[in-house]
């Protein structure tokens, strides 16, 4: 289609997310699928411009509402020869049926093929138009009343021009995401359709329920997602991994022959034979290491941890790195940030750092060395000795039996 | 409905939830949406009575089987002149129904007006009677062998009166919620309802998987609940705002554009801009400020914490009284219970409480105050100090390497 | 059935859980329910070999291809009559139907009575063989090409047995767990109709949104299970007890009046009227007491925590021994791991642990003790005295203010 490209009308429901993608990126990534490289988002609302320039396609924010079809298609597509006119909301608007609509207006010779659903009363949702029937109708009046493909299908036929109209193969092509109610419906349909896709493909999935895979995750044969698993954005999940119970991933890359139970990752990296969770958060920019494990109650934020090192309970691992095989005590808390600027935290192979040990960045625990439960450690520990700071214990004999008696 | 009473038998089931609220009010106010207000609960149930006396209807222990109904209503209600007599456990009953049957009743010049529930074989579940048709019945013998109702509309039968059965309008309206399967039927019955109407009012239910909301719950249009949300009790959420996943809200007030990931919260007030969770726990009688985040493993109770102020980690802030703009290091922990007695921790405005302090309450962090990482604060620390309280660090070199290399 | 035997192919599949069970138990218990004992498991798997052995079965490694039935089943069973042949990935398949077919069997003196599912396409997926038909059928080549038990009764039929081929009285039972899609279509069966049993016993489940509950999972009448909640392996729940939002129990025991919010238990005994979660993991080899209550954030592994103590927030227990109505603190560690070995932490009756104190074991608190908040606690602390181990607070004037308007 090297001739052709298209516009797509933008409104504020093209920003809406279905399952976590805005339906605009979803609309954009059918056109590019029929290889129309030529895009064109007519928008007025910051938010899907901003959407859409992210994506690569030019922007255009309409003058006034008289012209926002015809004149703005011809003053912005010089060259092509048909132009595919599209609403930004329509997120199962399939490749498929874009390209089977331009193969029937080519050879029917069409002047406009426009797509309608059935569903929908008729509407007219999107169209190819050739250019020469274009520059007739940007003579004639367009206002915005009612549907703007439907006024111009009405006026190319008026004017002789051949107008067919084919109906969507699938119903739901046709379904805008312009309201809670069809958002959940169009969600409901791709969800499942995702989801079987996956089953077919040998993802153990043993009970729908909760589970929510977006459009660009990719799930190995072989892997696990327990009920409440979401994934969504650019994520990746290696075979043999278990995911779930109430998981939620995003824009992370998990290895093969993952735990990750009740826990939530951001925008990280979890490499193979983790065993993560009941209640971990990773945040993001987090490398997990191969056959790290983080137990209940862990939070990793900006941080390296390398193979094998254990962050079993209740701690803090905030910009930090650390080495392999190092052994969290519970409660340790990387102190990373003065109130004024953070600083980083680096743990070499092998530490050992006692419980409810606070590790005041910027320091330096070396290749074996230890810390002793409840110290605060603001030095650098050298590699094999340990850093110790804490008060000598002191038993006071019968206290607790004057204190209870005590009526103040 | 001024000459009009209700009769509410208030066996067991009464006191059964129905998306966490009890069968019985789910009644009363079906009833009093009718203008009914001389209403009446006869139950031997102690906790029927008291949802009864908590809801302000008047109570009647039933003082023999055999005047269960007519005896009970006559001695009850000396004015009115129709009786609404109504199982306690029906939370589907609908004013519309009852405002029709009352019509028909009103119009066919009915003795009595019953409701039946075709699929539970036609039993009769609810009548209105007229205060002369009770009257001759009483002399009647009314046993509790069968459905009472079934008994009086035979006894008035027999006795020439005019009885007329109406089916219930939606089948569902006559559902007892008398088993775990029909309080399950019940329930599926409403939620979805109650959803569906979430949807048509402009809020986003990506899937209903797990969402459970309660007919008490407001929720303004533009606010998202993810799987796994579940609002119950008096619960107000604000526009723009993301619930979930598995967020449970209960008996609070969440403000606009808030965001509570994974969260539970109680009897408590949330403000707009919030940025809450994941795996946060609000208690009641907590009110979080505007802005406030509150990060993974905080824990509020009693609490006011004023804008700005972040709680990012493994934290617990109870009985306390926080001021704009504080940051709470990780670990910090309000001792705000000494065995015999519980005291308040005040926080000033722009404080920065070090990680893994112990706040050892009754005590007060003045404005802009800082606390030392590892301290344990037992006194005042005023505006602008630093508060600090631990032992120096010392380094034991090469003690890591004895003590593994020691066998014992 | 004493003169019958049962030949279960074991192929890769048969390791598949389906409800958290491998499929090769679901056929074993059917067997046995059927009273055949001599039970042999055909299998080349090492993980299904382990399966059968760890459930009692005998196991056999197929030879070759061309004997791995009539022969297998000739060498293995010297005794019975009538063998029983079976896949052993049919979690389904009933011990009903496996009687029924006996008796078909018996009754029409067939050589060979063979179970097909329709939906399958009459694949033969079972069969009763008489064992003069195998020892008639193991002079035929029986090549692994097709399915063994079609090619069987190929060959019986054409040396003139007798067949007949039954078909399974519920399409379900004849299907294998032998692909993601297919476990998801028997998971969803077999669930519902777990679920819809235990709503028929009492059990309450407002909806059954992400709740799975396994096959060998008793729960009394009168419990409660919301959303998300997971029961597997041999788990107990008692009348009145309150599971979930999402909470997971693997081969626990739970008392009567239970709450156990957002929890995840594992392999321990929870007893009676605790109060535990949101957010809780309790992990293997502990016992939870009476009353009990377990707050937001607390891991509890292999101790014993008795009668009416609380462990309110944020805290560890591992490997210890606590009293009677002991109160923890907030932040509270046993420090259980030298880094070479574990030890245990005692707790007497009535002893108070203050906040972000370390235990670290072994070490004892007496009964009545208290320990102070922050204290590093390394000795006994005998019963009704205080243990104390912390720095004195020192306030530095001004401090804060300076640390900020330093632009270093």
């Amino acid at each position: 289609m090297d001739l052709c490209a298209a516009m797509i009308f933008g409104g504020t429901s093209a920003a809406q997310p279905i399952l976590f993608k805005p339906a605009l990126l979803w609309v954009l990534e059918a056109v590019r699928d029929c290889k129309i490289e030529d895009l064109t988002v007519l928008t007025a609302n910051t938010e899907v411009r901003a959407l859409a320039e992210n994506a690569g396609a030019d922007c255009l924010a309409p003058e006034n509402d008289a012209d926002n079809i015809c004149t703005a298609a011809l003053r912005v597509f010089a060259q092509p020869h048909d132009i595919l006119l599209l609403r930004g909301d329509m997120p199962l608007m399939h490749e498929l049926f874009i390209c089977a609509a331009y193969d029937a207006h080519q050879k029917n010779e069409n002047d406009m093929t426009a797509f309608c659903c059935p569903r929908e009363g008729g509407a007219l949702l999107a169209a190819w138009v050739r250019r020469s029937a274009l520059e007739s109708a940007a003579n004639a009046p367009l206002t915005s009343d009612g549907c703007p493909l439907v006024r111009l299908s009405e006026i190319l036929q008026k004017a002789g021009g051949k107008v067919q109209t084919l109906e969507a193969s699938f119903p739901e092509a046709a379904l805008c995401a312009d309201t809670a109610r069809s958002r959940n419906t169009i969600t409901a349909y791709v969800r499942r359709s995702i989801l079987e896709s996956l089953l077919d493909a040998g993802v153990e999935i043993p009970s729908m329920d909760g589970v929510l895979v977006g459009p660009d995750v990719t799930v190995q044969a072989g892997a696990t997602l327990l009920p409440g698993t979401i994934l969504r954005g650019r994520t990746t999940v290696g075979a043999g991994s278990v995911l779930g119970p109430n998981t939620l991933i995003e824009d992370s890359e998990i290895g093969e022959n993952a735990v990750l139970n009740s826990t939530q990752c951001y925008r990280s990296r979890v490499l193979g034979g983790v065993n993560i969770g009941p209640f971990v958060h990773i945040r993001p920019n987090s490398v997990v290491g191969e056959n790290v494990h983080l137990g209940n109650f862990v939070e990793v934020k900006n941080s390296t941890i390398d193979t094998g090192t254990k962050v079993s309970h209740l701690t803090y691992v905030g910009d930090s790195d650390v080495g392999k095989r190092v052994n969290f005590g519970c409660g340790t808390v990387t102190v990373n940030y003065t109130g004024k600027a953070k600083f980083r935290t680096t743990i070499g192979d092998d530490a050992f750092i006692g419980c409810n040990t606070n590790l005041v960045a910027p320091v330096k625990v070396g290749d074996g060395a230890y810390t002793a439960a409840g110290s605060t450690i603001t030095e650098d520990v050298p590699a094999d000795a340990l850093g110790i700071a804490r008060a000598r214990q002191v038993n006071k004999e019968g206290w607790s039996r004057r204190f209870l008696a005590d009526k103040k």
